[in-house]
């Protein structure tokens, strides 16, 4: 029964990390994409995702089910709630890929980003695209350094996003309203993503430490 | 013994119609201060959102305690389930109404909102409150006609949000950039704390029902 017990709750930590590989290649394609403004790659990130919603749900099924079947207690009991929680972050980081895909669907052949802002976004990329990598090293290896690697890398990010926001805010802008809120919005995006590409770090140093590590990564 | 795990998951359902409550103050001052502008009002509504914050930790908190002490089952596992998933869309309805506050705080002493669209985010509110306490009832009743309402309501919110993205981008919108991105963002704000409510009517109506109902609400 306990060994049972174990491959259970070993599967759920699999299903995480196969969910959070999908969201890898999601926002790899979904920035690519973007970037070059290549409508069957979009599409395909849009398609895909909802295998990732698919995976959340029979994650979560599945953890209910140990909750209800073996009444998991101590650190057992704090993996698979923290899973539940790390599953609803990781499906958000596959709609928000999907959202970037779909700003690149709905203006192709042109694309989204303006000439002077494409270099910011294509660190934004680099940098939403690593933290998902992270992401995983960190769920297979559980090793702390690579949480706060995620949070540096979040505060990166949330420079960029500021900075997207001055370029916006500044006397010499003049696209037009459309491109405006599309630079805006794709913005919130790349930054929502690595925001809750922190929630997960989050989670799982609560997994390790047994406690939230809300300042470090605040 | 029985009692006592009885007493325990009625207080978790106290709590979550506390936040809900309180999430429902802060739409409500948070669209006031958006509308007549009112720093004050809005830097309350950021203030308060830090409770609302707090509450949900110690809601979770105990429901983790009541899986683990008490290791329920069946009916109850999923209401402490549930409840966990409902005070985390709870809490983001909380910080999308303080999103809202801080849009009015950035701008003040100005309108965040142009007088073209200032009807349209009147309508905005008025549905984004009727939904925060619709959301209060149906916690308080389990009627799914309350759920049924939400949905129709969201449906609504969704109109208005489509609507304000087609009036920046038709010819005559001549607003500047800063303006532009403020109304965009808000119109987000309001539609994702919509679909916040719609999340929470999901989950009461699966409470309800041992399922969930994703075609009705999708």
């Amino acid at each position: 029964m306990r060994k049972v017990f174990q491959d259970e709750l070993a599967q759920v930590g699999e299903e995480l990390i196969e969910i959070s590989r999908l969201v890898t290649g999601a926002i790899e394609k979904a920035t690519e994409s973007f970037e070059v403004a290549d409508v069957d790659l979009a599409q395909d990130v849009i398609a895909a995702d909802a295998r990732i919603d698919f995976l959340q749900n029979s994650l979560d099924e599945r953890a209910i089910d140990i909750l209800a079947l073996q009444g998991p207690v101590a650190s057992d009991l704090r993996m698979i709630v923290g899973s539940l929680r790390m599953s609803a972050s990781l499906e958000r980081m596959g709609d928000l890929a999907r959202h970037v895909a779909q700003l690149a669907r709905l203006r192709y052949p042109n694309n989204v980003i303006p000439a002077a802002l494409q270099e910011t976004f294509k660190e934004f990329a680099r940098l939403d695209i690593e933290i998902s990598k992270k992401v995983t090293e960190l769920l297979e290896t559980r090793d702390l350094n690579v949480a706060r690697e995620i949070a540096k890398d979040n505060m990166a990010v949330d420079e960029l996003h500021l900075s997207v926001f001055k370029a916006i805010a500044a006397d010499d802008w003049n696209e037009s309203a459309t491109t405006t809120v599309d630079v805006a919005l794709a913005s919130r995006y790349f930054e929502r993503f690595a925001d809750h590409g922190v929630s997960v770090a989050r989670k799982v140093s609560y997994l390790v430490n047994g406690e939230w590590q809300s300042d470090e990564f605040a």
